[in-house]
């Protein structure tokens, strides 16, 4: 089989990703919306605010009639009236009048603007001098300055942050149409794997990766689905992997390092109905081993047993497979979570591949520093001491102590 | 009241957050432990990997068997066997030999390092050449390599990861002690608020906060509690006050944000049982009119009504009063959502206040750019429009285009 399948890069991986298609939708209520994927475009169906709105207390005014005003020389305007909050204003403003209004107060008609009650005197019961020019549209927000009827104010595929929620509550939608999450199968493979509840007897190993695996899905958005651990034989596998296609959009066979058990989960992944194995070996390290398969329209993954292997892998590749599943539009910032900070010793890389340093962070009094956390790849404390990674392109030799890298938190 | 109560800077504001009482801790099992904060050390009971264990498939050797060894000069070993995955190796490797090994293999008593497969070569079925030399530990982790006994391997008051959730699940922990998710109660103030399922009528408008507020608290770990709209009315007010601190670890009170709402949230606050206002005035911008109070252990928040402040605001001083609460200890990496950008254009700012201003990120040939978006902060939209905002502190006057800024994202 390894003839057939020349390792890949990893942009290679990327374009195979891209080509699984985006999941189905649902409807859900607005309360249940944050952190999830639009899968509609929203458009305002009103102007918003709907009517012209107080930003400050005092004395909604036509701006006109403050043109000059100083406090050397103020304007006199006669009160008409207040506006209560929540109420309509009863009638239009004339010249040289003003009203009484409060934040948040709407504005009465011909009225453009909002004198903030410190600029105000009060000369006697229905006068008050003004002893500032405001412009038109001061301290007042306008119909339709919020939202505009028929703008779009979401787009599909944008992931769900406090303020769209707002947004979406300002034009009194209280159900919106989302990408379901993805639904992600776990498998763990190995005959030394127990699970985590029995003392390891000697030569067998607790199953951390089923965890690692189950916490991510959860930070990705996803719903996480334990198949449990099965054997190293073909038809259990088998077996194990057809049951995850029918639950899941994504299934995860975790563990198979040794270059035999690779081999046997490729195996497994070809026979089952409609299967084709995508990638066999990417050029990264770690993570070299990985395995993407489909069987119709879902996606298999063999990840290297190493955990923090496993991890890299999943953070690189799996992670925006959920994203493309799960509807999500590639965004501007797609690093989020990034920071600047200076090596503190030089590391080595070898070319022809993508290598992926675990890092630890210090903050000094230069910046942020990274320390390189080195170690094997099947120590899960690599992963637990350091804050981040930091990627060495293929055709670099390594980095040099000091410079400046990225660093991606997770 | 004002008179009793100067404006406070927002370290200032932060100190009086860190007298809040860290609340309780509860036990959950490992699996819903994703993101939450961590209440107990974690102290490594046993090492781990218990045994020696190979990362390569090759053969189990004593390191010193192959010093020497070359392509031009290889060593000679005797296979003495094979070692099965999950297997304890039946024997003790003796002086001269090797047992077969595959990744995950536990290494037999005497031997210290693997020599891979490839520099490996079969002359007859019991005897290899060896033509590497490996150094002890090569291609092992070593007993106690992983996670030491004794060793604490996770800190109190770290959020879980899923890294650490592998590193829990390694040494077999099902159930673990964190701290409880904030409980946070939701109070929407003002006559002109009507529930987003209603068309608002002439003057009134939608619940947009209580919706932002509701997100804003489940992205940061906390436990929404909606309880309504209430007209501003003091007893009406007080009594959902008082509900609110008996269902909840933080009362958030929004809207009002008319200077006299503002002092008649002030005075509900002040006449609950065991209250103390803490805070009236914040020299920050958006979000000066911000009030906090205690009633016993509980906190209450009058929020400013304009939905970008009381989002702001929220970020601001609300979520590090969660975090207390919540348990999270104090991380090296405060702002992991931050990135470098070069602003647009000019940023003017008034001394004396920190001022924040909304940024919406574009990313061209130089890097990011940090747009401003300006707009009142009435305006939710100008919040779905940025993806972060930068600081202006107290004693700078505005920045100028081109220069390099930290943007927060959210």
């Amino acid at each position: 089989m390894k003839e057939f399948f020349k390792v890949k890069t990893s942009d290679e991986v990327f374009a195979i990703i891209n080509e699984f298609p985006v999941g189905p939708t649902e409807e859900i209520s607005l309360t249940e919306g944050t952190g999830r994927i639009l899968a509609e475009p929203i458009i305002s169906p009103e102007d918003m605010p709907p009517f012209s709105r107080s930003t400050m207390d005092g004395y909604a005014v036509r701006a006109r009639d403050t043109f000059g005003s100083s406090e050397s020389m103020p304007a006199l305007l006669t009160v008409a009236g207040s506006v209560e909050m929540g109420e309509l204003p009863s009638q239009a403003l004339s010249g040289g009048q003003a009203y009484r209004i409060l934040t948040g107060g709407m504005l009465p008609p011909e009225a453009n603007a909002v004198v903030m009650q410190e600029y105000t005197q009060q000369v006697d019961e229905t006068t008050i001098e003004v002893m500032k020019t405001v412009a038109p549209g001061e301290h007042v927000i306008l119909r339709g300055e919020d939202l505009k009827k028929r703008e779009e104010i979401l787009s599909r595929g944008q992931r769900l942050r406090p303020q769209d929620i707002g947004a979406l509550a300002a034009i009194g939608r209280q159900k919106i149409v989302v990408h379901q999450k993805p639904r992600v199968a776990i498998i763990s493979t190995g005959d030394e794997i127990v699970p985590i509840e029995e003392m390891p007897p000697p030569g067998k190993i607790r199953d951390i990766n089923a965890y690692t695996l189950w916490a991510a899905i959860l930070e990705n958005g996803g719903i996480p689905i334990y198949l449990g651990i099965v054997p190293d034989k073909f038809d259990d596998l088998h077996s194990k992997c057809a049951e995850g296609t029918e639950k899941a959009d994504v299934i995860l066979v975790s563990g198979g390092s040794s270059v035999g058990s690779r081999d046997f989960t490729a195996a497994v992944f070809e026979s089952l109905p409609e299967s084709q194995i995508l990638v066999h070996g990417i050029s990264v390290s770690p993570g070299k081993p990985t395995i993407l398969a489909r069987a119709g329209k879902k996606a298999l993954w063999g990840l290297p047993g190493h955990p923090a292997s496993s991890m890299i892998v999943f953070w690189l590749f799996v992670r925006p497979l959920l994203q493309r599943i799960g509807g999500l539009e590639p965004q501007i910032i797609t690093h989020s979570q990034l920071i600047k900070a200076r090596l503190s010793r030089n590391v080595p890389s070898a070319q022809g591949r993508e290598d992926y340093v675990r890092i630890r962070i210090f903050r000094d009094e230069t910046g942020y520093r990274a320390d390189p956390v080195f170690g094997k790849s099947g120590l899960i404390s690599t992963m637990t001491k350091a804050q981040g990674i930091i990627k060495i392109d293929m055709n670099t030799e390594g980095l040099d102590e000091n410079s400046l890298v990225d660093v991606y938190l997770f």
